[in-house]
């Protein structure tokens, strides 16, 4: 039967991502890979996380295997609500959610908030698995300018008033405020504030999305919008991805109640609950303090790659090449020269052996930041990053 | 700030589940409940999963902390395919996807089919996880008749027809035909074929679920609508909770080709991949047999409930109330005398000691079913349901 003619309009609209069919490309063996967007399994706990499963399955056995709340398992939502505290966000039972990844917070949000049409409100560049779920909603993204010190204030102001006087409702702002994402950039307190006031005078409310803000080099991040803000008007998202590991698909969401109320209905009707074996073991590691204990653990060795990455495209690359200096994440980003197109020059740098994610999927409009480039230094050791920044820069200059 | 002024239309439609409301009047201590819509834990196999779980981490280490495939852990994804062709469903890789639960299947579906005002036939009563997916998508649900051998095939073309006349967009039937939750009913093998034969008719894609169909008394229940298909036209979702444990939050999709790739991407954007470790867990079970084992031990189990609920209801019951008689799964319906309301009941019930869930949230239309309820004997011990069913036979004949 041609179950194509039944297809919805979102689904008329989905496409598969540009990462996605570019891995095809990439994943070949003894090449160097600056692509994936992944924590190294090298900083996972897992003595940790076989001794806790140990004690959760003997303690609590055949519950830890029924159904959990839609919310999250209790224990879990208040120890959440702990971490959060310490990062100087307070908030009610009735603001906390846990989600399945912070992707399923995103898509949830974004389920309860936009219609297609709706105008959803960006960094240039933007995560892409955030675009993706704005997509699927057929939000209207929207752009926003973004400097190493943040985002550029003016141009919010700008193109919030412009989409207004189209006549477009304006949904939210989405931000990555700590080492985005892809660029690996960290708004700076300043910006944060300002971002604030002109969330205040525009009537904006913000999505704060903060899955690195513990994965820190040497100084934590400036505080969260969300800890700054007086008002109400941040939806705070987190995860335990990176700095415990990213397939226990452990995240929460905190903001406004009456969001939170709706959040939960839709997140009923697309999964019921989470695991409850990956919610016990996140509940475990918060209370066991090993999220300290993996700060201290991963600081030195991202720190470490981050470094000899930044120190070789120093060293490699032609003048022109300008790239940002991470202080936390996962992340640096580099731009070509204008004029050059870093997804055409992928096959000649899988050809040299040496991989990146080309960055315009990152961006609202399908035209911009074809001379950028995505590359992580979680992925490979410092000799690889040093040849392969070596690679890379052999095949710019070509 | 106002946040209410920026719900979606979906949030505006969205409300708290009927039954989430009731389970605060019901969840007092020393209550007998025939309401949760839960297996039993006393089936999960603790000692296996316990098992398990230290041969995958002392394997897999990291690796099994690390996101997987959207479609979901290649060697799960074999494993299924052949548990599903075990029940005569086979199928090409590309049809093939896992889900974090049916739910979250029965919502992908949903969404990759489903514009506001579409037409979805469902059964009259329904599972109403599914009618919580359907209602987030602003779906128009339109119920169809079922007796204890199935669906009213003459109402399915009569609806049918009539939405088309109207203009609506019919996009697909949804039926649960083995043990269904709410009622217990299995379509009978030959409603299955006429169902087919009405599809072809129609030219309407069937969305069959299949969360109970190994919980079978005696006798397995005739092969799915999906093994007798030959054209394509169904899509077939099936889980392990039921069977293994409902926490492991593990299922799959079998469907058209079509449809899987925009499934696929719709996951991307709802949740990027399900959890590592469940998925390993059910692999492990699949590997070696366990479901098999599982079987024979949740046979006995929940025959030995479900006859001693149905020989109580015959003993207690007062003339005028009937009920379904099931051969597997966890439910019992139960039809009240006309004009008597299972929801207005419910308070004396609980005084009384004993809990139910009314059906008329099981029905497309709200004003259905108010005569009806539905009754599980999957929680209770056999003495705790024959001293329920007797309180409350003694609250409906009060």
């Amino acid at each position: 039967m041609k179950t194509q003619d039944l297809l919805s309009k979102s689904a008329h609209a989905m496409r598969f991502s540009a990462i996605r069919r570019m891995s095809a490309v990439i994943e070949k063996p003894g090449i160097i890979s600056f692509a994936p967007g992944q924590p190294s399994p090298e900083t996972f706990p897992v003595a940790d996380f076989d001794r806790i499963l140990r004690r959760v399955v003997a303690e609590e056995a055949s519950g830890a295997f029924q159904y959990t709340q839609t919310r999250g398992f209790a224990p879990l939502l208040e120890a959440v609500a702990d971490y959060a505290r310490a990062k100087g966000i307070e908030s009610h039972p009735a603001e906390r959610m846990i989600t399945e990844g912070s992707q399923q917070g995103l898509d949830l949000v974004t389920r309860v908030l936009v219609d297609p049409g709706d105008v959803v409100l960006v960094e240039s560049p933007s995560y892409v698995g955030a675009l993706s779920a704005f997509r699927a909603a057929r939000a209207r993204m929207v752009g926003v300018g973004l400097d190493e010190e943040g985002l550029d204030l003016d141009d919010l102001r700008r193109r919030v008033r412009h989409e207004r006087e189209l006549g477009h409702h304006v949904k939210f702002l989405y931000v990555v405020p700590n080492y985005q994402n892809p660029s690996g950039i960290t708004h700076a307190l300043e910006r944060r504030l300002g971002l604030l006031e002109a969330a205040r005078e525009l009537e904006l409310l913000i999505v704060e999305d903060d899955p690195y803000g513990d994965v820190y080099f040497d100084q934590p991040p400036p505080p969260a919008i969300r800890a700054l803000d007086k008002e109400g008007r941040v939806l705070y998202l987190s995860s335990f991805s990176k700095i415990l590991a990213p397939g226990l698909r452990t995240a929460f969401v905190i903001g406004p109640e009456t969001l939170l109320a709706k959040i939960e209905i839709a997140k009923q009707a697309a999964n019921l609950c989470g695991s409850g074996l990956d919610q016990r073991v996140v509940l475990a590691c918060l209370r066991e303090g090993l999220i300290e204990v993996q700060k201290e653990r991963i600081r030195p060795y991202y720190r470490g790659k981050c470094q000899a990455m930044l120190a070789a495209l120093s060293r490699e690359m032609p003048a022109g090449v300008t790239w940002t200096h991470p202080t936390g994440g996962l992340f640096v980003w580099l731009r070509l020269p204008e004029g050059r197109d870093a997804e055409s020059l992928l096959e000649a740098a899988v050809a040299e052996g040496v991989a990146y994610v080309p960055g315009s999927p990152f961006f609202a409009a399908d035209d911009d930041g074809a001379n950028t480039m995505r590359l992580t230094f979680a992925k490979e050791d410092v000799p690889k990053i040093e040849d392969g920044v070596r690679r890379l820069a052999k095949v710019i200059n070509a």
